[in-house]
């Protein structure tokens, strides 16, 4: 941590920090520059991280020297993490990862249908709400429990996983009994008591970037779930919010190399949320894979003049099996595999 | 609802969606202009906001017509909504309510000290966190149901009303016992299960804008509380997010006005969540109520060096006593009083 | 200067910045902490500020201590800077200056009938564009130096200041005959080429903030015209570009507090394209009022149905004068006049 | 465009404002819905954009239906833009065109460096700054022309096109004389004056997005050069402005697909300023093509620790050449080649 004195700090504001610095266990080193004193603090920064030193009468700003985060750091851990999702499906390692279905489960019919062809397109992991947030509480919320049971009964017929988003804490049974991979979605991205149970949780957790959550923010959110003792997390980037309307959320593509260098757990990319048309899925869905990305979730739909939500950014299954090709050439370019 | 074609769009295409409209029970009305044909859709735009019309062949957008949000607006209740909190406290009058306090309660002592000094500065609500949302798993959490007792102490001692904040769906009964107003943070404010529990709560409601929500999804969330049965809800402006790095967040003045137009509903401002530094308190302080809002939620804390939260942004119970000055002045020029 | 190494910096790497630094003429402190070693750097800190240390190898991230404005800082001129627009109006002391007018200047008639209008509701500067840059090629572009002639006039009849905006470096001759102020737009704040010229003008410059510029970079663009000999800079906050879309800009009003305490030049503000929308400019005007500013400049038009630009943000002249009724009090209420 | 009327509009207002419209020469349909009156106007879209509708009483909003842009869009124009911008390379067609080379022209033994190792990697294009646009007045501001007779020499010698920016009108011809593509940069993006002039120039122009411009706003640019009459317009996405801040800017690689859409016009990418650091160069370069781009420009240095600007985004040639060979696979793994 590096304390900034402002022009006019006196003596006596220097001893006053000095000893606030000492009592805390750590280090001050004083440095005296041409226009500004400095105090270096050596030691635990955590310790001195959550301590309102610009609040002291002569400091101008204080930096940080040190990352935040610990547990999902790339300094704690080096190689890539893989995890294991279950039916031999891995993570993080040299094949993608494809996770395909509808926005929202609806019906039996639907799912089923759409699980075949996302499967048969190479897909092994099914996409589908059950818990739906929605901007608008008029808008259609979900099947709940009867929709994570479609889910089981989909996983059962094609031995495809399920990821599916919960939104309270009090589904953490139900989920552990349906879910292969439970995702905390965007807009929960920072309801920490959530964070904390799906920590304690046995399962994967897909956790998705928020919408104007940093990269840093966003390592500190799966941080909350590493420290409670769950290391199974997959990242996910899913376009942010900007002044760009044309598109509903911006993809940060630079993210994806951004957060491998920061951090060594896998990272996944929503085309479909991050592009909001199903015009743009696929070129954005090729970029990702491009830039290093670990697998990607998108919707498809059977029909999406029918769907429930997000139809305008849902891929019908024989656009997503054209696609799937693409991304198998592009994979390979970078020396991936799908 | 008005659907725009596409240059190229056939007969067939048109005779389509003309039909999935008509089905919906609604009345398509075809016009052809000199570049574009359109069909304006007459009859309920909710049965069709909720349609994905972008994706039929031949459309090229479909436009909104009318507002999402329906029991928030004007268009439903012209009077602006006056709220009882309680112990002869109104908001949404002439009188502008004062809110002040520490980020979190740390302990009886501290909090006790800065209850006393607010109320004496004039202000009639004690803000504090018993339960806090932090950035890091590692910073201060909250003192949990102990700081909620605390907060009721300082309630007896003091008279002051008490708003403080839920995290989780399953602390509802513990609000209701302890609180005054009950609080949905920025984070949680498309927490959706958490806003349909807190609508079904006896206590008035303060709900905070999202750091990037926009002004129609933050009515669309106060939306979610009202269409569960509570009417009392307090909305609150804490700055958005933006690009300037200078400070903490954009406190987004402009919203003011914008939502008393919008909204019948009351608003107030969080100027030390909007700017981050205490030092630019009086100043956002000052322009919130120029620009006509209904009160203040203020960081006091009598030791800022010592807070274990939001230091930074807090105000030493002189300081805050000083606005308060400030503030009947401005509050006069502009037909309201403190 | 302080540089941050990698946890796994050799001494080599170490060795090999020292001495750079050493060659720059600059004195290196190395401080090793407990997971980072760090070097301060002592002396001109502008001479290393053009270095890219961040390529050295072993090297993490590079902090700078000192803000990177001179001329325009506090640092510099501790008091604030009151400048002399003529006819004995001065901008940056306790009088609150007031500029108001049509966006654009379109003919000679509707120019002095605003401006007399302006004149007796108090305002003392007529604004109003001869060269207006406009997104689209196909819109009204402005009467050019027909434009001009007609502001010259209007100065003559009503004894009102002018300001209107400069585009092209190529126009300064003009702008030095025709303009008591130069405005340069906020298209044009990093338009160095032509904040250089205006730095040589005898004219006070008029310097809008880009619409995604940080309050730093809009202090550097200032350094540029005061490091060029002109001093007699006013800055103008004019909304700054964010997701938020149910108004035209969103209105900074943190900027103003902000701008004050890093530098002495008055500051003013534009609430008609801060809003976008002439029923929200009174609420922002009082908000910027009480936040400290030194002056507004405003839209007003006769007859905003008939405006060739911005007719939506434009206030008719009994409006205005309205206005300025509350602005009084407002102005009052933080101590200073109209 | 489409006329939305408050809910409490009167028959007077309506019947003035079919007035307005008939005025115009256009045709005004009325239609009357549940709860809002619309107002279709049939006609030349553009006669009735640059009227302020929405002042008129009784307007609630107005709705543009068709894009403001008209040369460089696809329904002008069906098939891609195809630019021979000399020496045989052309670019909008199947062959992706390198652009690379130094921020700016520092001195000649650099630059004929550089240009020979980028041309060796498989470059066709030189890019180098004469003309600097800087944030700080005191930061190297280039060597002028002396740099564009460098850039010259560098072409005479090596055969590569160059690419060099204009930053003022009065320049013109300089650039007619040493430049093959002239580069408007991001800053002057909305420099009117500048896009007329180069407008009418007989070189392709390299557009650049400013920072915080909307695809549309990009669009209209490019649309003041092509109505001057100079077709020959290369867009280059760079990065926008967001609140994330681990990196300079953020690649929207969404524009690509999107700009492919609604334009003709071909599209590059600058990673260098999209990322700002060389270490995510790489990934950002082969996201962009194999999301659809027509080429990249990047920034190359050959001692980036030496570098007068941006160093610390710069590639070694090394580095270059290997990304190219990473890049050659990408392109063929989505039907294009380099």
């Amino acid at each position: 941590m590096i304390i900034v004195l402002r022009p006019d700090a006196t003596q006596e504001q220097i001893k006053h920090i000095v000893e606030k610095v000492k009592k805390l266990g750590l280090k001050p080193m004083i440095s005296r520059g041409t226009e500004r004193t400095i105090i270096g603090v050596i030691g635990e920064e955590d310790i001195i991280r959550v301590q309102p030193l610009e609040v002291f009468p002569g400091v101008e700003k204080v930096m940080p020297i040190l990352k935040p985060f610990k547990l999902v750091s790339r300094d704690f851990k080096k190689e890539d993490t893989v995890i294991d999702l279950g039916n031999n499906v891995k993570i993080g390692g040299k094949r993608l990862i494809m996770m395909a279905g509808p926005c929202s489960v609806e019906n039996r019919k639907v799912l089923l249908k759409t699980a075949k062809a996302v499967k048969k397109a190479g897909a092994t992991v099914l996409r589908g709400g059950a818990y739906k947030p929605r901007t608008s509480p008029y808008s259609f919320q979900g099947l709940g429990e009867k929709g994570l049971k479609m889910l089981a009964e989909a996983r059962k017929e094609t031995g495809l996983l399920i990821v599916t988003e919960i939104m309270d804490t009090k589904d953490v049974a139900l989920f552990e009994k349906y879910a292969d991979i439970v995702q905390v979605g965007a807009r929960n991205m920072q309801n920490f008591n959530l964070l904390k149970e799906v920590g304690k949780m046995s399962r994967p957790v897909l956790l998705k970037r928020g919408m104007s959550s940093t990269i840093k923010e966003f390592l500190m959110s799966a941080e909350y779930i590493l420290s409670e003792g769950n290391f199974n997390v997959i990242l996910c980037e899913r376009g942010i919010r900007t002044f760009e309307d044309y598109t509903r959320f911006t993809l940060d593509v630079n993210a994806i190399p951004a957060i491998k260098s920061l951090s060594h757990l896998p990272i996944i990319v929503d085309p479909s949320h991050a592009t909001g048309k199903w015009g743009l899925v696929p070129a954005a869905s090729r970029a990702a894979v491009a830039a290093g990305c670990d697998g990607l979730i998108v919707e498809v739909h059977p029909n999406p003049e029918e769907a429930l939500s997000d139809g305008t950014q849902s891929l019908l299954p024989e656009k997503f099996e054209a696609l799937m090709q693409e991304l198998r050439k592009v994979a390979e370019a970078v020396g991936r595999e799908i």
